[in-house]
C-alpha cells in the first residue's frame, strides 16, 4: 500500500514522499481494517514537516491528522463497526492507503454524508464548535470576534455561532471577503488595522464582546484582546504570522483578561469516548444540512503528494486542499 | 489640612503639588476622621501621574493608593472603631492629612504593628500574597517563578511563600541581589536572559511549575512561561518594561498554559468585607513577627512631595519611598 513519509523536515513539497510498504493485516480480535480513500491537507500537517511540533515524523512516526475510509474487515471482538461502515479516523499517523485501528480510534459516521464532508470533518469543524463551547458561556445574540475568519476553522466557526444564534465579528487580511463570509452567517467581516477596537464597538453598538479567538498572533492578538469586555476571554488555537503574541498587560490586569490555548490532539486524548461520540454526532448532522460546506478548492491524487502540498501552503485559507486515494 | 494634587499629567516631581484645602469634618452617624502620618509612594501612584489609569485625579480626583492613620474621632453609629485606633484606608484618595471613611472603608490594626508596616501592607504584602493563592493550587515543596523579585511586591512574595513553605526561583535584572533575596528566604535568584528555561530546569531538577508571576512584561513574560509546567498559570500584576507582553503562541496551545493578571482595587472592589478583613488579619500577624520587612529606603516629609516623588521614581525597586505627615 502507498503512505506518505519524509525522510527530512523541510518545505513539505520537497521532502514529501508517497512510498509502497506491506499492507496492514488483522492480528487481533479488536482490530478493524480501513482503507481510506481521502484526506485533507491541514495547517498543522504542513507545521509538522517543517518540524514545529515535538512529535517528528521525519523520526520514525507516521503523520496526517485527518483521513477517512470505509471499512473493510474487522476483529471476531468488534460489535459496533462492521465492513462497508464510513468512519473517520482519531489517529495522527493517518496519510496510508490502510489503517489498522481499534473502536477507540474511530468515530463511525452516517452513510448519508459525503466522503468529502468526512474527510474534513474531524480537526476544523470540532476545532471550531469547542472554542465556541468550552471558554465562556454565550447565549444567543452574544457576540464572538475571531482573526482568520477566512480559514477554514474560521468558516466553521461562523456558520457553527450563526446555528447557535451567536453574532460574530469576522477579521480578515484582505479584502473581497465580506460577501462571502457573509453568505456563511457572518454579522460583520473587517479589515484587521490599528483601530480595530472603535470600529468593533461602533459595529456591535458597543455589545460585550466575551470571546475572542486567534489564529494569528503578533499584534493581531492584541488587536482582538482590545475588543473584549471586562472578565472576557482569548483563545488561540494558532500562529498564523509566526510571531509571538503581544498583549497590552494592561488588558489582563485591569480588564481582568484571561488567555488560554486549543489543541484537538489535547482534547482527544484528555476527553471521554462518550462525550468524543456525542460531539461528531452533532457535528456529522449539521454537516448533512450543508451547514459545513467542506470548501474544497483542489483535489490531488496521492501519487501527486508534493503538488498537493505545494498547493496547500500557496492557498492556505482559501480552501481545503483534498487527498485521494482513487483507483485509476 | 495638606493634601497633593497635580493640574496636569506629567513627570510626577514636575506636576505634583502640596495644596491646603479645608479640613473634613464629620456630617453623619457613621463617618470615621482619621488624622494620617504616613504614606508610601507605590508605581501605580507614580503611573496615576502619568495618565495611564482610565481614573485621572488631574479632573479633580484624588490620589494616593495606600495610607495609615489614627482615628480622631467617630460617628454616634460607629461601634467597631475608636479615636486612637491605627488603621489603614482602602480607598484610593488618600495623600490627603485627614480622611472622612466608613468602617467599610478601612481595616483597624493591632496596635503593636509599627507605623511603617502599617503604611506599606495594603497594597504589596496583599497583592504577594493572592497572587499567590488564587491562581494555582500550591502545597508546600511546589515552585512558584517570578520576575521583578526585587520589587517590593517580589520580596513579600519570596517572604510569604516561605512562610507557606513553597519554594521559589527568583528572576532579576541586575547582578548583586542574590544573598539579599536568599535571606529573605529565595531559593534561586536568576539573571533574566535566552536560556532561562534550562537553567531553571536545572535548578530546581525539572520540577513542575505551576504558577508564574510577572511584573515586566515584553519578551520577559514570555521567558517566564517557557519555565511553567503544562497547565500551569502566568499572572501579570504590573508592566516594568512598558512593552506589550510577548508569548510563543505554542505554550498555550501545546502547554495549556494560561494567562490572568491581578488588580487589587478589583479585588478590594469585588471581595466580601469579611474576607478582606481575613487577609489584612493574617498579613499584619506576619508582619509584626518581622517576616513582612517594609524595606523602606527613605522618608520624606509631605512638603517635599516632589523630591519623594523624584526619589521613588529613581529607586523603584530598591526599597519603599515613604512620606510623612510629621509636625516640626
Amino acid at each position: 500500500m502507498r503512505q506518505i513519509t519524509f525522510p527530512t523536515t523541510g518545505r513539505p513539497a520537497d521532502v514529501a514522499e508517497c512510498v509502497d510498504v506491506p499492507d496492514p493485516v488483522l492480528t487481533s480480535d479488536d482490530q478493524i481494517l480501513v482503507r481510506v480513500d481521502a484526506f485533507p491537507i491541514n495547517p498543522a500537517d504542513l507545521l509538522l514537516f517543517r518540524g514545529v511540533y515535538p512529535r517528528n515524523p521525519a523520526n520514525g512516526d507516521a503523520l496526517g491528522n485527518e483521513a477517512t475510509g470505509i471499512v473493510e474487515a474487522v476483529g471476531a471482538a468488534v460489535r459496533g463497526i462492521a465492513p462497508g461502515d464510513r468512519v473517520i479516523s482519531l489517529r495522527t499517523d493517518n496519510w496510508r492507503e490502510r489503517l489498522l485501528l481499534r473502536e477507540h480510534e474511530l468515530i463511525r459516521l452516517s452513510p448519508e454524508i459525503g466522503r468529502e464532508a468526512a474527510a474534513v470533518l474531524k480537526v476544523n469543524p470540532a476545532t471550531a464548535l469547542l472554542l465556541l463551547e468550552t471558554y465562556a458561556a454565550l447565549s444567543p445574540g452574544d457576540w464572538v470576534i475571531q482573526n482568520a475568519a477566512n480559514s477554514a476553522v474560521g468558516r466553521a466557526l461562523i456558520a457553527l455561532a450563526a446555528a447557535k444564534g451567536l453574532r460574530t465579528v469576522n477579521i480578515v487580511r484582505r479584502q473581497g471577503l465580506a460577501d462571502e463570509l457573509r453568505a456563511l452567517g457572518g454579522d460583520h467581516v473587517l479589515l484587521d488595522g490599528d483601530d480595530l477596537a472603535g470600529q468593533v464597538a461602533t459595529l456591535t453598538g458597543d455589545a460585550p464582546i466575551r470571546l475572542a479567538v486567534d489564529a494569528v498572533g503578533g499584534a493581531s492578538t492584541g488587536r482582538l484582546a482590545g475588543c473584549l469586555s471586562a472578565g472576557g476571554t482569548l483563545v488561540t488555537y494558532g500562529a498564523m504570522s509566526g510571531d509571538p503574541m503581544r498583549i497590552d498587560p494592561a488588558r489582563l490586569v485591569f480588564g481582568d483578561l484571561r488567555l488560554r490555548g486549543f489543541w484537538l490532539t489535547r482534547y482527544l486524548a484528555e476527553t471521554p469516548r462518550a462525550d468524543i461520540v456525542a460531539l461528531y454526532q452533532r457535528l456529522s448532522a449539521l454537516a448533512r444540512t450543508g451547514a459545513l460546506a467542506p470548501g474544497v478548492s483542489a483535489r490531488f491524487q496521492v501519487s501527486d503528494i508534493r503538488a498537493a502540498l505545494a498547493h496547500a501552503e500557496e492557498t492556505m485559507g482559501q480552501g481545503k486542499t483534498l487527498v485521494t486515494f482513487d483507483r485509476p
